[in-house]
């Protein structure tokens, strides 16, 4: 249990001190201030990550980026843009707004994208554009003794290259472990002719997950296909006032040319309809499908709202695609019997999946169970070739499962990478590798 | 000088024994052996690559992996294969044909799918499809000390990730200076419903790359868009018995449903017209645009037939789209002031390009000017934010460039890494960084 109150308590850990830089300079003036006393830096982007990265295990100093919010660098014509810590994704693409562009990853928090970066975020649309190992083309970090990398060399933003280790997609993922990422190099993506979305229910999880393997074996380069389960969507229709039917369901986008649309919605509709799905429920204009995917992002507070005056805690794991039936079966059967409030969403066309936890954090036998249950959810993933975490990071809830998941020498050869980049652990000490924990 | 003369001269550095393991076991048994008595190891795929990875600069022990040549576990509804590393990409494709799924890396030899792991290789699909950074899930590794690692957890393939350090990604493109990749796990695609090809002829470079840009701004999912330039394309038409017009040409190919196609193709057209390309010339079946495609992989030996007895030898860079008809320019008449013979086959959707240098390894007034050149065009590409290497890799020729591309902090935070994983420098010594070398 101690994990999942690491979580709940974490927010309660403070550093001992909170910086706030203005540039790469201060950052790593500060950053050599704290090698010489060996003071753990804690780096702080919007603080929404879901797996305790940025609690102060050790105390410290917190650098919080929000001053550095700069938009640097952007080149239409070669499809690429650099922004400081302090940018959001929302602000970014409020930013390209008029350039006919946009940044497509997107959590379900407006976080900053160095942060994304640091914790390798994907999203709702990672199907069709990848994560952030896919599109980060260069980082700028501030290492643990102050000095300054540039993990592609400085001001380099070719789409490809094969120059050396591959120092970009080390510290995408890092969670701050192995540095202070004070500047991405992000690649951006032409904003499709059209977009449409719909909405599709189904008699049960296995013909939704049927579909969704079905429409991609097609090729249809489907840009969202997002499942509820029926206790989501009900949560949703209840928050965001819809009324779907109460069965497990799929949202669906499609991007393209108008034409490409027509093509890829019938196939798409073909194949739900021969699992038994609903005829589609469309999203057209901009402002309806800004509602159905407000109403998607807004998941998290959906089921919080299920039980006023609890806590939530979100974990996730992601599986081979074939194996995603099963797994959310077994894992409903197991919510149920364990009387656990956990409605289901996920990115199903990566295998990836959330059981967003209502909990009581003042019922210490609620807590158990509820810590119990996503050992067990992480086993389960781990039992079917996948893995524990698949957009969340590690952070501080995840270590021992990541040990499982790595087995030793895996594990020997990430904490030789930690060593060697920060002899010292005073970069988000205690953060996704156990040793020298206390 | 010393570098290209290297590049010549590595396949007569030849280790000291060669073995020739047939599982991971013996490989990891061997390997303990070097490992105990400090002797070098060069693991050897196809010796395909192009910038000496496979000499034993310091003897040592070659490990062949030819006889592992499985093709393991193969799950065609999660898109997904693990191969051993003697298993080349045509191997694997025609063992894939009645799948309906396709591996789509293809660099110009049918090289070992570990061996393109091991040096990051792309080619003509990567427009669409991604190099092999991006689709690559696991790696097992045989370490310096003979351990095994997997690098995303034995047996796992989600399809996304964020457990720890992305150790894939750093073992993809590390040359067999930090492990022997045994097995790789592959991302794979279904089969297009449909293809087609064409080819157009420019009336110059920027006419060519500007239709590439505007094609990709278009959204258009161009599978292949290939350049040759005016002495690539008289080249093959000698050797490939073809009859293009002699100018800057692009060979493209969409995939897709027939429906799709058709839109595809006629906004390409539309766009390389409203440039002044000519009408586009067709392989609509699959012979003809095997046939293109051969020429086009064919290129190698159509450069070297231009001058019979000389050797040839490719140097690749990469830069950002907008920088492309300059540097390619600036490159041609370069190529021209040196009366050098260099066509230029680029894979231009990515900001790619290759020089097939024909040179005469007798003439060492020639091999200078060749050499001087290769380092002015690898400088022209790092002053326009590009990479020395685009898809070669590093191995023996540009380790210096690799310095001036990284700067010495860059260097330094790589060197660590090795330094970490094999500190006895073991693991392919001398390439990649050049610290050690003699």
């Amino acid at each position: 249990m101690a994990q999942l109150i690491a979580l709940f308590l974490c927010r309660c850990r403070p550093p001992d001190v909170v910086v706030f830089p203005r540039c790469v300079e201060e950052v790593s003036a500060l950053a050599k201030v704290c090698h010489k006393h060996r003071l753990p830096i804690i780096p702080f982007g919007t603080g929404t990550g879901l797996e305790g990265g940025v609690g102060a295990m050790k105390g410290g100093v917190c650098f919080s980026l929000r001053n550095m919010e700069q938009v640097l660098d952007l080149h239409p014509e070669d499809f690429d843009v650099t922004v400081e810590p302090g940018v959001t994704r929302k602000t970014l693409n409020a930013y390209l707004r008029d350039t006919g562009l946009w940044f497509p990853i997107d959590p379900g928090a407006d976080a900053s994208l160095c942060g994304m970066a640091a914790t390798s975020a994907s999203g709702t649309n990672a199907v069709r554009y990848g994560t952030m190992r896919e599109n980060v083309i260069n980082l700028e970090v501030v290492l643990a003794d102050g000095s300054v990398v540039h993990t592609a060399g400085k001001g380099r933003r070719p789409r490809k290259t094969s120059a050396g280790y591959n120092l970009t997609n080390l510290f995408v993922g890092s969670e701050g472990t192995l540095g202070i990422i004070t500047k991405t190099t992000l690649r951006l993506y032409g904003i499709p002719e059209a977009m449409v979305s719909a909405v599709c229910s189904f008699p049960s999880v296995q013909a939704a997950v049927d579909s969704t393997v079905q429409t991609l074996q097609a090729g249809v380069p489907i840009a969202r296909i997002e499942f509820l389960d029926d206790v989501m969507i009900d949560a949703c229709n209840r928050f965001s006032s819809l009324s779907y039917p109460v069965t497990p369901t799929l949202f669906l986008e499609f991007h393209g040319s108008e034409q490409s649309l027509e093509e890829q919605v019938k196939t798409a509709e073909d194949i739900t309809q021969s699992n038994g799905g609903s005829d589609f429920q469309w999203a057209r204009d901009t402002e309806t499908r800004n509602r159905l995917w407000k109403a998607r992002h807004d998941a998290w507070y959906a089921a919080l709202a299920l039980r006023p005056g609890c806590k939530a805690y979100s974990t996730d794991v992601c599986v081979p695609l074939s194996r995603l039936p099963q797994i959310i079966v077994e894992t409903k059967e197991d919510l149920i019997e364990n009387r656990l409030t956990g409605p289901i969403a996920g990115h199903v066309g990566d295998g990836n999946f959330h059981c967003l936890m209502v909990v009581d954090p003042n019922d210490p036998e609620e807590m158990h169970r509820v810590h119990l249950f996503t050992e067990r959810l992480a086993r389960r993933a781990l039992a079917m070739d996948g893995t524990c975490t698949g957009e969340h990071g590690v952070g501080l809830g995840k270590r021992a499962l990541l040990c499982e998941e790595m087995g030793p020498v895996g594990i020997q050869v990430m904490q030789s990478l930690k060593d060697a980049l920060d002899p010292n652990n005073l970069m988000n000490p205690g953060k996704i590798l156990q040793r020298e924990e206390p």
